[in-house]
């Protein structure tokens, strides 16, 4: 799925053809503006600079698990990146000098392509399974594992570094 | 796994018992001072308070995918919480007044048991893949299934809020 890059490794065994040790239902779809993956903002920061609200709908069975989302401000939404691939453990971005440990680097491709996601929430229709976002850096239609508050006590860490070089 | 307790409400069908939509592999495992659910901290928060350090071990094949961390403070950390059930869309949690939706709630009870941990690199060895941690908010021997750097830019909004009522 990935062109190999200069300096990237596979890993032996893809991720992808071992038996499962866990396994995932999917509880709902991102709806969003983003159909190509050339247009798919790269992350969070870009996806909120260009400001295409999105939304998640969540699926029959688990929309009385929204109830109480009503109070809070920002969510963190985990979503299963299924056009990543997940055999390379040394990946080279586009736009980095170097190559990095996949673990250093927020790439959809990794062992287990979970997206990690604070979104800004600004609807919520519980009957229908509908949250409106703000703003969302995947493609639509990607597959949505969990929904979770953001609170900012546990979560928000302001003066987190990254060295220039973990970018 | 768990006792049903006044106006929770269980899914017609355990999504533990579904066929997978995607299958997760174990990276590593959570390296922890708690042994008992009764003594683990219920979150980051009271983790942090508690002081007491942890540490994650990542399986051999995975660690060349460490490198690059080095100049990271903070991690999100992803967990599969196994000794979690998965049946409940509606939850009253000991100390709350009343039940509220699993998706309003960080209880690891959900249906996707997937632990999301901000917690605060302080070593990491590549070579015996050991990242030294802070503080976590999980039993020993928890499975790893994925470590991110922690970006300020785009994971913390100090602002966020979470009206009383949904704690």
């Amino acid at each position: 799925m990935s062109e190999k890059r200069e300096g990237e490794i596979e890993l032996n065994v893809d991720p992808g053809t071992l038996a499962p040790e866990a396994g995932l239902v999917f509880i709902g779809r991102v709806r969003s503006p983003w159909i190509d993956r050339a247009e798919c903002p790269k992350n969070m920061a870009a996806a909120r600079e260009m400001a295409r609200p999105a939304s998640i709908e969540i699926e029959q069975p688990y929309r009385q698990g929204l109830g109480g989302l009503e109070t809070v401000s920002h969510l963190v939404v985990l979503t299963w990146l299924d056009k990543a691939a997940r055999n390379l453990i040394v990946q080279k971005p586009r736009h980095a000098a170097a190559p990095r440990g996949t673990f250093a680097l927020r790439s959809p491709v990794r062992p287990n392509p979970v997206g990690v996601h604070i979104v800004r929430l600004t609807g919520l229709d519980v009957s229908t399974g509908v949250l409106d976002l703000e703003a969302i850096d995947v493609l639509d239609g990607t597959p949505i594992i969990d929904v979770k508050p953001y609170y900012a006590s546990t979560d928000s860490i302001p003066d987190a570094i990254t060295g220039k070089s973990a970018r």
